[in-house]
């Protein structure tokens, strides 16, 4: 009965899941997104076995999350850097930071924070409604399968 | 080498994923945000063994993510109702869906789509800046250690 995937779940969270989803992947794309792009800085901050780090960054890759990009001929060098595709990933990693932040903070307070390159302020992740562009509470929403007409189910 | 869990991240998504990153939490939080309740409701939706049901259940049940309460006395029956700390993780679930949605997604559309309940319209999730209160792309997002005053590096 237990499924290694998500396969079988027709749902975007899922598919999503089955790229980002396994342990580390999630913590190689904040590293690239914060400017890491060598197979040893990862290692460096993460602590992993090569073999994993390997395998998980050749999913990112086959998944355009990441471009490995040769930087140095002789030896070949290669470096692993953030796709456009991949860096859209940043609102569901500081969604995740700032939960973290609120729920599992200790008296030192965050460790990390989020600021505009621009001017410097701090940076919300939420939600709003493109049709009363008011904001959205999670109690708000409510989600509809698209696939079935009329068939709605009250939240996420 | 390999650890199993992420606790030596000083780090609040690596703290976040100790709690809700294992393979199939957060679908058992999605489903619980779309009012899924009870263990065989759980069971129908998500094709895991029972064990790892009880065992995913009982993590976020300890970390007040979900409540378990009885709500049969003979038998005694128990529910799980997804908790305000719980449900602020709507906005986690709609980033990986909106990035599902528009990378994973086939000619059938989005299966599944968010609405505000108020008045029906689409919801986005997205990032603004606190200051100067401007739309943040993934791109304008720099990171700061908060706990070594000055070091600064750059992206997410």
């Amino acid at each position: 009965m237990l499924r290694r995937t998500y396969d079988g779940q027709t749902c975007s969270i899922a598919r999503t899941l089955e790229v980002v989803g396994e342990r580390w992947t999630l913590l190689i794309v904040r590293d690239a997104a914060r400017g890491v792009t060598r197979f040893d800085g990862f290692l460096a901050r993460l602590p992993i076995a090569r073999n994993v780090l390997s395998d998980r960054l050749a999913t990112l890759v086959r998944h355009g999350v990441l471009d490995r990009v040769q930087y140095q001929d002789r030896p070949p060098r290669h470096e692993y850097r953030l796709t456009a595709k991949g860096r859209e990933l940043v609102p569901v990693l500081l969604s995740l930071m700032a939960w973290g932040d609120r729920h599992l903070g200790d008296d030192a307070g965050p460790p990390v924070v989020a600021e505009h390159a621009e001017c410097g302020g701090p940076i919300d992740v939420h939600m709003t409604c493109r049709q009363c562009e008011g904001a959205v509470a999670p109690a708000e929403v409510v989600t509809r399968e698209a696939r079935r007409v009329g068939h709605v189910t009250r939240d996420v």
